[in-house]
């Protein structure tokens, strides 16, 4: 067991109130003896939306990781969609967690049927992707959206709460449900509130993520780079910083 | 958070020293501030290797679960098939894991593809309904079996081990995986020389469930009682002790 | 061709009304040269109604396997779950039916798109299951639950029919099915009335079943024990009697 | 009951040695009071092995259920493939059942993991979408071809037997089945001496279908007019005789 | 590049008007150096809405490929379905390509939700056995019907666009679809009315395959012939033409 | 039909000679009315062999469309994997196809059963979600590797062919495969001298796409706007230049 864990939680975007309160949910989450750092990208979107803005979220989430692989030993990115985990796990041993899976991890241990309550309607293809790519797609029962932009989930707190509230109950009415993740780093905080109104589990997605990376960092457990995950080969790629050049990454 | 989390495990079957080995690995992943008891049921099979076996189990697995709800956090089900999970998590609202889930959930974030190495060649199919149960039937790639019973994987320890090594390279050279969960329970300790020989990681399965169990506890969730996991509903249940009976359940 | 088929039509609970109401639905279904006894297990819950029931059920049912292999040509597991179906195959050569998969061949010999009409609204998970297991994910096209309990289907008769009709209705308009399984050995006896009401064809499981038995002990076929349905290899069983001890089994 | 079934068995193609082949299988498996008839079509290939052979036979198979819907109690198309079953359905409200499907529900209740073996390379494609649309594609773990054409296993006997042995090992040790569907009607008659050879159940699919039939007939059980398989609504059908006009249908 | 592409579109009914309807869509949507001829089955069904109709339908259109092998680069069925698309791809090394399949393309590469709009109710259950033959289970979210007959496609045509604008605003609102398929060649030509009053991409299914045609011509490619697509060997069938038995195909 | 279909094909990385590789095929495979322009991004890495470098090409992948909108009729992705394909849906109403799914499509209408042959053994997991992402989990038989690194299908031409063919072999004789899709763009070209040697269909899927782009602008489609692929919303997107802002986009 290492003496204290040092865990960096990235917000998938460059909403400074975003990360804020990621952090005070992945401050609230950790065990006494693990530390959290809380960062956003120096680059990419104000929110991610869209597949768009996830693609310009990505390269800056994973400067994030190059630039502080030695002083930590767990990476999450707090982001739901886990944008760019694939490359992050690329990048290091240490555990990357996106908080999509972690937060489904946790609905599985808890409830026969689960589901999904996120922003935007247009997300609903990201959502369905993010599933399967995690595994889930024969499990998660409900994806539903309330239609508010991610900003707002900051900014209208109580305009949020409501709309979840709202497609919460029709999850549970018409997909049977019994429980639901959060499926945006932005509602962090609203679980305890909805699960008060809704009577079912609802997963704060960041703060399932930070149990996660304690557990694997506890685990002494890293990153397998038998062949997916192998470290990016050497090779030049134009337009980026020497930092995020292979050829510079300590093999 | 809790001052102190209190976990059970229970040992699926009835062999002592799988008991004690079991009870080694859970204390060795836990954070200092858990407190590990481990048990085996009163009845019921020596070692699970078949339906029967594994149906005799499950009764004393849940009676372990009644007898101590008010003292445990959380409950781990230390038998790779998870038998009884759904029915443990009807009995309580403190979280139950199941160690065959737990060790998914941290394959799926360490590797793209994973597979599982387990004991008797006849488990194949309980292994791949247990799989497809946590929802993973598109995501495990590789189930590969040594042929070695379950009480040996504490009595002839060497021998499971070679076997399990010369599974994992068939299940690395012909699968393509990249990193393996021990499929019994029996076989907790043998992931750190295991992961040395094949060079990827080798998921013990009870270290893993703990993990989750704290997890769980630590952020104060319960098992959902909106519809599947409800509590059962009085009714007499003819040859069993009273304490088994749903109607003197606390309600 | 044997002179006479003998099966032992087991109900899955303790529930005396039903297990006359199996009977006389089992009398009714099977070829004249076929003799039926229907039991009950002398040990397991009034209804199968959560996992618990079923987990509970299960060593009474195999039980019963146990105590007349010599005497029965077939056994039928009266409980739409077909709990402990695969442990009884371990146990015997005999061919072993689950009143669920019976009721689901025949459906899918006369509708393109059929579903399941069943009891209480928290068995929906475990509904999933069992077509999962038989192997019907991808045809079943509605499970639908009336809120009823299991023993209303026997000691309220017409409130249970009401209760299908309703649902059944909704399965056609909503789900578009052809044809339905009543999806609970207490629901036998109802199929006539309900395909009169709704005019598709309505499939006594426990009748479905018995045709399955006679179908199969017809064909001189046993179970395999080629690999999952061994019999299950001699070892203590702790807290169950002698006959339950697989050291005792024939072999 | 009825006081006799009388069920038409259609050899799916005009190959004479094999009508007279599935006669014998379905005579064999027929109960006391059944009365087959075994025919062939008055059109068609004499062997079934490629999509072109199947389409310009299905025409014939179903003029053999037009011409004698009143003559008989339920029709079963004796080609592994099931061809033209879906039509065959929408024609008469008597059963019809596939070999095809009839060999599956059989495999299905005998073993845990099983398998197809049958004809010419070609047919691999066929086989997978037949078990598709009976509905088993995650039940069925090997499929196998000897590579000997339809026709040759009536005139070739004993190679035939040879071919299914070889590839019956190759099943059982590569792909664990524990059962095998004979995919060809005409391999019937060899499932005795293949599963003296083999060790494990092996399905004639002729025999199963006959049971199935029986069974469907005895049950009452008529083909769902609700949806699919209502008549054919009347339209000219150029290039066909007036029998298979649909407006000649009876209504 | 060829000098001229020549592509036979074969209506896969024998209803004149539709022939008509097809040609004209085919012809508008082809390249100008594109020669195109819309042909009818000798014989066969008015309208395929059953799958008595299609089986009935599938000679006549095999017989329209092997009359004018040689004259024609590649073929088109045209009718929603495909009916009898693996047997003509055995029957030429030219290209063959179903409207269903086309349209199905073209929806993939124009929306990430896609569905299906056609005829009558009782075709859902071949609706959805197109989707899977051509392997898009997992991504088309809406089939829904108008229950309009298919020769009222072309001689009701009002009442058709209004049925089409129904179902399709309820494929949107309920199902979320962002583009639908015509799933019916009748439908040719409704695509530029019917995308106007619904404000996506609507496919018309004929014009779609025309492009597919040419664009496998352009490319040189040629159906694979070895396992599936081979040649069906020399064998006598009975009451077809000579120019249908494959001892007369060019080998 | 437009006068002239002008089409950019844009290279996935920045190696010079595989963009003029890519441009030698799509300048073969167009209709002569068709223009095409191949480039390739300003940043991004020379060669697409990882998550990592996927994820950098993109956002140069997507800024190659932002700056070409009102020039071309449609837009090609040159890199198997179709990177940003998604997002460049949304960034314009032109079509835009991705040259894996192009080759799918394609390989679909010539062959049963097909499958992918590609460079690294490490992108085993993104070809694999690049399949499921078009849809194609069902359908495709066969992923293989020929362990030869991206930059060599350029440099090394004739050692990439010989894996090729090696691979190919194996893929037609173990996983009976009767087309195969050549899995990188660098490949482009190699059809011909493969198809010779191993005597199937082999989709040059540069050539694929340039033919289904010729097809979407024919047909005057547009991809929807309806929900997945609207037009990004305006948002401050740090460190990317103005045109690259949405604010900026043209609505």
């Amino acid at each position: 067991m290492p003496a204290s864990i040092h865990i960096k939680v990235i917000n998938g975007n460059t909403f400074q109130p975003m990360t804020q309160g990621i952090n005070e949910s992945a401050q609230a989450a950790c065990f006494p003896g693990t530390e959290i750092v809380t960062t956003q990208p120096q680059a990419g979107p104000e929110s991610i939306e869209s597949y768009y803005d996830e693609y310009l979220a990505i390269p800056g989430i994973l400067e994030e990781i190059i630039l502080s692989q030695d002083t930590f030993d767990a990476f999450v990115i707090a982001c739901w969609g886990d944008p760019g985990v694939e490359a992050a796990r690329e990048l290091t041993t240490k555990p990357v967690i996106g908080i999509a899976e972690a937060s489904m991890y946790v609905a599985n241990m808890l409830a026969a049927r689960w589901g999904i309550v996120t922003t935007q309607h247009r997300t609903l293809n990201m959502i369905t992707q993010t599933i399967h790519k995690t595994g889930f797609s024969h499990r998660c029962v409900s994806i539903r959206t309330t239609g508010i932009p991610v900003v707002e989930t900051e900014t209208a707190r109580q305009a949020t709460l409501e709309g979840l509230e709202a497609i919460g109950r029709l999850a549970i009415a018409e997909d049977k449900v019994e429980a639901l993740c959060l499926g945006c780093a932005g509602m962090s905080g609203l679980d305890h509130e909805l699960e008060k109104r809704l009577g079912i589990p609802i997963i704060d997605s960041v703060a399932a993520a930070v149990k996660m990376a304690e557990a694997l960092v506890s685990l002494h457990k890293q990153t397998s780079k038998a062949l997916t995950y192998q470290l990016p080969s050497p090779k030049p790629i134009l337009g980026f910083p020497n930092h995020m050049q292979p050829v510079n990454f300590q093999r």
